[in-house]
């Protein structure tokens, strides 16, 4: 628990929140400010800011979760398709420092906007990039 | 393997690909229009189109190898951030109907862009939703 952390304090039921699914390592809660009614965020109980400070059983837990409660809003929402979407970092548009798992029911012209400029490599360079990382995958 | 699926050509050889990771369930290679240098796509080595049709097991495997990869990632690219971001459906910006989990590096000032308007729910709809899904989820 890390106080001011307002995952903690609504897994600490500080803060209510509308919960769709908890067990020993998640609970489940529906986003107050949703891109779509069933907007879902899991959340650790275990304070982590990040994947990188997630540990592999709570990585492994997190996905099976997640297939489990986006296979729910499906059926119980009929939304056209659905996106998991979880970000690290400032930079990769976190804004709240403790692990979350974003579930995000779909439709067709909705106002999800999720695009980026596609870049290229210059030749033999993807292969040396992909060389580095396997090693660095591997020590 | 489908035929003319083109995850399941690169599972089977049939297409190259720089590949990153490799283990019994999943291969691991960098997208060739990548958003920045690194961008990552996990793909499960049996076909399936998304989400809902992944099994628990490889749900399981295949958030602890995004994991890895995010972290090697961080450390080769020396990025700011990182999105994990698996699209299911047509609605949700799948264009490859063989499940697949991006890794995306993320820069301050990058072009990813990522972004939705929030919504709201009526007086007492949010947690009659929660109780509807939390019925299903325990079915």
């Amino acid at each position: 628990m890390i106080n001011n952390c307002v995952f903690c304090s609504i897994i600490g039921h500080e803060i209510p929140s509308a919960t769709i699914y908890e067990d020993d390592f998640v609970k489940a809660i529906l986003d107050i400010a949703p891109s779509a009614k069933g907007h879902t965020v899991i959340i650790p109980k275990n304070h982590c800011s990040d994947i990188f400070e997630l540990t592999e059983e709570e990585a492994s837990h997190v996905f099976v979760v997640a297939k489990k409660i986006a296979g729910v809003l499906k059926e119980e929402l009929g939304c056209d398709g659905v996106n998991i979407l979880q970000n690290n970092g400032r930079a990769a548009g976190q804004t709240v420092f403790h692990f979350h798992m974003h579930i995000i029911p779909r439709y067709e012209n909705d106002t999800v906007n999720i695009h980026w400029d596609t870049k290229s490599y210059e030749e033999g360079e993807m292969q040396k990039l992909a060389d580095s990382i396997t090693h660095k995958l591997h020590v």
